[in-house]
């Protein structure tokens, strides 16, 4: 159950402090001009280290492809990539083979598989993400070419959350460790990490995400529908524990006269609606307005303090984390929100493909 | 894409008014003996006309099955079942041939296949969800002798909501028409309801599900994360905006040092928390204490009011929808709620089945 | 595991006696204009007692369709239908509660699930192809826009068999019994399965699919080969024991200067090959050539004489088998072969439509 | 479409001139002891140059695992592996930019893509099967502990097979290049290669591959029959052109009283049959007997000799393939049929075991 999506299949392997992680991207459609280094750009961003409350853990991170790309070009074969763990330093970790960390997933693997790489979270760990980083970097080449943009920022971090009063400026979200999408926010995100950091703790927050130029009818009717498939991809990611589209849990205090979408039709008879509630989906299938979500984490269960553990016989320890963690994942979790947005939208944008009859909306 | 579950997996067909809907249950272990009327009672509670804010349409909802069972008891073969549509009054919809309905799927199912049943929605009916109903009433015979429980409930109409203060008694929760574990906030909400109702307007509200008696273990790691399977399964019911579990969106504005679930360990050496923020799953797979969710739903979009429309030619047009529908559509989501999350504990217990080698937790 | 395909994909239901069979189609293209008559012609040249050789019973077999159809047109939503079993006699069966037939499903089934429906061979009863046919008629519906034929015949039965010099007539096949495309050999194969039922006995044969009008490029590399899909699809056909395709195990005698399919330029520049040894592909994807397979047919189970059986308890036990049944299957199994190709040729039809970038085979 | 399996699931990537070939294991299960240089032993027994009638290419196949694998034992999480590519000589196949090989699937991948690697058949290379070899001899791995093995081996190459008069001695399968368990035939076969050889020719050939020890109960009834999942596996290897099981295309000749096997039961109780004309499978369920099955190869279409090619502009050219060709792939195949009926027994048996009741098969 290492594999994601239908049509655009991604498949990933690798723990945290083996020889490398990796994957297999399987439907990348063929003939397609690729741009590997913005592949690598984008996986820098979700590098750690880039930033304040970011672990210092110095991976290179550098991704190889090792097939289905041929003289530039996709193939139409699947993409086979590694990224070495290069920095792996599991002496750190050697003491954590008996001991089950508080809010991690080390008790429930073992418990699972009867045994764990106890290295890092092994494969538990984010370090996982960064092959969805891969993934959707690739996909997102092929939204671009059929007008499709797709990205995500953090909308909150604790407290401190982005309002109605907040001016938005999107060229500003890679352009500061925050990836907020306001400068001065961003200042007020990264001291609030700061004082956060100070006192050896962590804190959750959101990453926003908006999906433009979609074409209307993506998505599939019943179990398929688009806001199914984005909600199964955000919820694995690490550490998500919600997520909502369009006007999200705020409409459920909201009466239907406040929340309806009423039509407009603009001059050369395309159809849109005049406020966006609905989120981009009506019914599980796209309507050309943007798709807007929510996705919230958790703050880190590692904290820079003793932590009470337990180990494998009951007995309860304390350990010092050591080692390199984030004060707050949501500053790198947003380019995995991005991949995995890219990741599903591709999915459903291949399967829409499928209907082999071109639909005429108006007839 | 009109199936659910990998092992446990569900196929439904049907439109709102049509000659029946109906469905597949495919991966249904064999030998276990069925209470059929169970399963008819569980499709009661989500009949239209069982209270205040219910559509008035007086469906008999009658499953018939097919096929799978003999002598009373499963035979491992695909349970096929089908529910009549008996009244279904098609000429209340005639005029809705050519008219998109605001915040409906009326107008994305037209782009998408160039085509549409629009009568009461069509495939787009909320009475899909039926089906749902039957293949998680069937789902539940099995978790209950595995000694797992699912129970959901209405935790929020529109403002009105439970909070710390409320009583809960599960017992009540099918004992009044908002599916409410209080009978005072139940009486609170029917009359909320009621006064939303006289306005023509609808409301949404929020389903809280809980799973008891899980084993630890189930959930996959990585894209098959039990959350993502519930949230999969819960965005794709009709009119669910959001998705949390656990704390939930609350954990985003807290610190590691408040949310972090410590563990205990009882006289008998069984490994369990103290709290549970994390809401009964670690790393994506359950650890034996209770997941717990919450679902947020919109507003029904169609209001016993006129509504502004467009038809395909892109003109305005008012319509007063007349019919049958519901004010709020939260309490007859409840079982359906319920059945989502019985089918997906079902697979992911199927699906932990396959490991072959029973795990020892301790060792 | 009761569904077939991936994107036009079959689910089927039901025991040969239980009160119906049925299915979901799930895929199908929106739009097409249907000719339901056309599927139940198809359905009764598969039905019992057309002919020498055919099992007397006799089963209305009409199929009901329930959902998926509107207007005469396909709405690209689930397909739902059942066929009633209007003629199951029980009763005939009630002896065979404890009895394993030998070469039957009987012992395997019941060691699998630990229970079955002994009535008629339940799940394992041929009967369920009723429901392959429905899909496969629709399938050809869809093909026939697309310029591509699926046709089937009877080559061989026992030791009677079309050869190079049998004049073929394909406009015959459904016009005798046999599904044999020669007159001649159609009356030579009923004259010696009548010598057989004279003996009691039953005989095996093969039946020959050819697709037509295929583009090239159907069939995904390496897993999903068009003949490997081919192959899972006439294997999983009750009784049949072999598959092969193009030149076939014949090939397995022959050098590669003799089996190599040389290239043929046309004119107008399209590529072809001058003979076709490949069976029309090359590396798991058409290449435009006629696809020709040969799929084989072990002689039925049921004789109509005494079988020795054994019963549950291990003791032998003869048995009569009285009832109704085929001397030979293959005939039936003519439109059956038919209808597993045509759903396969359009699984992968769709599957190539999701490439997304239109290909040009000379640049 | 490159991945193989439902629960024990491969999937694989690479072209057979990139950096590397590889692929992951998803499923397998954890805490098994592993032997990986018995996987490398596998490896080497497909490896070409290691007798008459192979490839002249010397790769040295060393296949590295990245993930799942820890202190010894599988981890239950995915198996990353990779195999570089040592011994690619792209410039040998420069000129074949251009040109399609006649009976190879230049055209087809060509036609399917707008693109291919053309070196040395990119992704349609049988060098592809080394990852099937990997996965197959990890998942023997897991059968052995189960009692179950899996072994083919030549029964025939051109004329020269195997009959009712050969005395078989399994042992003897991996001690001669031609994998045929009689060192006599094996002999024979060499001489008929070596002439083949000298006439710059190739040919065709069969490998027979028997599973023993198989539980009564796997395989999935009408579309997972066990021999509907083995006919995929088997026409999924390059060159296949067909499959049958048990008596095969043999029994289409034979009457119901030839080729019905009787049961037989031991003192003991257990239920067998007398003879084994199905092969194993009744009703697509294993009946405890061996599994046997015949896999059809074609001869390779890349011979010793000038090729009659055209180019993309549809002119007739002349192709000396040089480089490194196999006269016959038979023998380099042997262990490819044998992973991949690894690889298909071993899901079946994980699909088996979500059954949760454990069936009696007498009660």
């Amino acid at each position: 159950m290492n594999s994601f999506g239908r049509l655009y299949r991604v498949t990933t392997f690798g723990e945290s402090h083996g020889p490398a992680i990796g994957g297999v991207i399987d439907g990348f459609p063929p003939g397609i001009e690729l741009d590997l280094e913005a592949v690598q750009r984008e996986l820098d961003r979700r590098k750690p280290g880039s930033g304040t409350g970011a672990s210092k853990r110095r991976e290179e991170d550098r991704v190889q492809f090792l097939s289905g790309i041929f003289e530039g070009k996709s193939l139409g074969t699947p993409i086979g990539f590694i990224i070495p763990n290069t920095d792996a330093r599991s002496d750190d970790y050697a003491r954590m083979r008996d001991i089950y960390r508080p809010s991690h997933a080390d008790f429930t693997y073992q418990a699972k598989y009867g045994i764990r790489d106890y290295r890092g979270g092994g494969r538990a760990s984010a370090r996982e993400t960064a092959c969805r980083v891969v993934a959707g970097a690739l996909a997102r080449q092929v939204l671009r070419r059929e007008g499709i943009s797709v990205s995500a920022f953090t909308s909150q971090i604790g407290q401190v959350s982005i309002d109605s009063s907040t001016r938005l400026s999107f060229s500003e979200v890679y352009r500061n460790p925050m990836r907020c999408p306001s400068m001065e926010l961003a200042e007020r995100m990264e001291e609030y990490l700061k004082s956060v950091a100070a006192e050896g703790d962590t804190v959750g927050g959101c990453v926003q995400c908006v999906v433009q130029g979609l074409p209307v009818g993506l998505g599939e009717p019943v179990y398929g529908k688009l806001q199914s498939m984005l909600a199964a991809a955000m919820l694995s990611i690490p550490a998500v524990k919600g997520f909502e589209y369009g006007a999200g849990f705020g409409i459920t205090c909201m009466k239907g006269s406040q929340a309806t979408d009423l039509f407009t039709v603009s001059a050369e008879g395309s159809i849109s609606t005049r406020t966006n509630w609905s989120g981009g989906i009506q019914g599980g299938i796209s309507n050309g307005l943007p798709v807007i979500m929510n996705v919230g984490f958790k703050p880190a269960a590692t904290m820079m303090r003793d932590m009470e553990c337990i180990d494998r016989f009951g007995s309860e320890v304390k350990l010092n984390p050591g080692g390199r963690h984030d004060v707050c994942v949501v500053p790198r979790a947003v380019p995995v929100v991005e991949a995995m947005a890219c990741c599903v939208i591709l999915d459903a944008y291949m399967l829409d493909a499928t209907m082999l009859t071109p639909p005429d909306p108006l007839n």
